[in-house]
């Protein structure tokens, strides 16, 4: 005799903000999307990002927030976030976005906006995190997924994966090492947060 | 027939340097010694260093420099350098040595004193490292040999390796996880220096 039906579990509605290639969109796509979440917004800052074509491939709704086309950086995330909000977005994933967040934005999704990073947090952190590293000379790399506060790359770890890459790679060479360790956190990520798990791993 | 002798290499000579355990010393003493290099003084700062009854047990003369009986750490160092230098050492190892090296000592062997430190450098210098880690909350712990400069863990990197701790284990399960890796990258550092490949990774 089959047990009762599981309760079903509506799936948690997830926003993306991209800009260029979308590779970590698409890993959501293949992922968790029509799964455990499902992907209801894409927004870009950039018209020709390819993340669109991705979103549009899958049916997502998306939309192109031009810099020039708002007064300010705070116009524009306020016009960001009130969109995603309509859409009735709960989690927010910055995947591979390159503008900064103002508090605007940050405040209308507090402890629900999570960002891929490629450097083991807290080494690395800002811009050019690749290049940093190999210029440090390094022979470990990694990727942070973490909670987005006001600062840069200095929110809450929730998921963190690494390589070791003897020799002396490029950053072209650890960027490609690193794409697999991000396209498999980041949905991770999503799923913890579809589960209600959505937290630090420790208090830091 | 037989190919001509394999030139006969003489084992680089490594003084080491602890404080306490001597389970880096150990590893030493079970891997490369009386092979690539020959362990030939172990300097302690306290009498009651476990690595003074390892280095006894192979034969490895030793000494303690305690802090008071020398009016100054340069000059605690001054003797612990030209006591090194009359044994013949090539190489200096800093195998769970607590005090902090002045400038007399690294300027007596620059660029040829090697320290491993229990965290992926450049996250996490100084003491208690592993209980800073565990505090920030990070995922990969990791382990790095470097080179000893006048600053504080700041020295170009030479082997890293990390291992992933998911959960929220304690410093002291961090600590057990990251030993293996010290045992393994350390000698690998002495081999290298041996070879006389005991370089940086990368220009740092």
């Amino acid at each position: 005799m089959p047990g009762p039906p599981a309760t079903p579990t509506r799936p948690l509605r997830v926003g993306v903000l991209a800009s260029g290639e979308g590779t970590n969109l698409q890993a959501l796509l293949d992922t968790v999307h029509g799964h455990e979440a499902e992907v209801v917004a894409l927004a870009c800052d950039k018209p020709d990002a390819r993340a669109l074509v991705r979103a549009a491939g899958a049916g997502v709704p998306s939309r192109v927030f031009p810099r020039d086309e708002h007064a300010t950086r705070e116009e524009r995330d306020a016009a960001i976030a009130a969109w995603l909000g309509a859409e009735g977005v709960e989690l927010v994933v910055l995947a591979g976005y390159m503008a900064i967040l103002t508090p605007v934005f940050v405040g209308a999704f507090q402890g629900r906006i999570v960002n891929v990073h490629p450097s083991l947090l807290p080494a690395f952190p800002g811009i050019r995190a690749i290049e940093q590293a190999v210029a440090h000379g390094v022979e470990v790399f990694g990727v942070t997924v973490h909670l987005v506060d006001d600062g840069v790359d200095t929110g809450a770890i929730l998921l963190q994966d690494a390589i070791r890459l003897p020799g002396t790679p490029t950053a072209g060479q650890v960027h490609d090492a690193l794409r697999p360790l991000e396209h498999r956190l980041l949905p991770e990520a999503v799923r913890r947060a579809a589960r209600g798990e959505l937290r630090p791993l420790r208090a830091g």
